[in-house]
């Protein structure tokens, strides 16, 4: 079956995590690096911040697209993001990381993005119309309360 | 009124857009400075990677967390990201991003991450049964496509 989107975006709410492990930057950055390696996304580059008093910050970007943690150790909770364009669904390792963190409950939201029949739907209209067509991006808006 | 969460989350699908500039890694990285500016974020740190035969990322790690680009100029489609636990709600900065990618039709999916009544739920639960609960990290999934 051909693919019907780029890509798969997991976006995670970590509770309970581990107030030490979610305050050690270097910690975290072997987790990230870790779960990259085990779900076979291509490491490009990553940065970690600590804050002050407490939190970290930590970015990897892949050759697929990104991991992100942000983390409030002083409230035991962490935003997670694993967005990747591989063929490898990354829920097992969000599952991984949130268990190295010492997760107590968790809530994980799926999107699938860059639908290809959409993708191939504009790019038609636009040859067909040219850029005449100059009205402001149209926005369907979604919200929803994690 | 008190805070009901810590951040807002910003996914935007960006279709139509202008595929010289989504192969520009100088321009993009400009774009997303400015947009970090405009919403009045502190930038930490970014990086930008360059992708052969096209094809950009960006990532910008902001005090309050992270824009993200990942860009397909071959089928003009880009995945925007913008998520910020400050004061601003970042969909302004996200339509101004948009525009000058010369997006033609975005999809804008919002969500409020870090329910602090959930958090304080689930620490007072932590504190009163100690740490004898380990059980795996529940967790509730949501899924959509976008």
């Amino acid at each position: 079956m051909a693919k019907k989107f780029l890509g798969i975006h997991v976006i995670a709410e970590l509770h309970g995590c581990n107030p030490e492990i979610l305050n050690n930057p270097e910690l975290i950055t072997q987790i990230l690096l870790k779960a990259a390696k085990d779900a076979k996304v291509t490491v490009v580059d990553y940065i970690t911040k600590k804050f002050e008093p407490q939190g970290v910050s930590a970015v990897v970007v892949i050759s697929e697209s990104h991991i992100t943690i942000h983390t409030w150790p002083e409230i035991e909770y962490a935003a997670l993001d694993f967005y990747t364009c591989g063929e490898e669904d990354p829920e097992k390792a969000v599952r991984e990381i949130a268990k190295e963190l010492g997760t107590r409950e968790m809530t994980i939201f799926k999107a699938t993005r860059g639908n290809i029949s959409k993708i191939k739907k504009i790019l038609k209209q636009k040859k067909e119309n040219g850029d005449d067509e100059k009205n402001e991006a149209r926005a369907k808006q979604i919200q929803v309360l994690l």
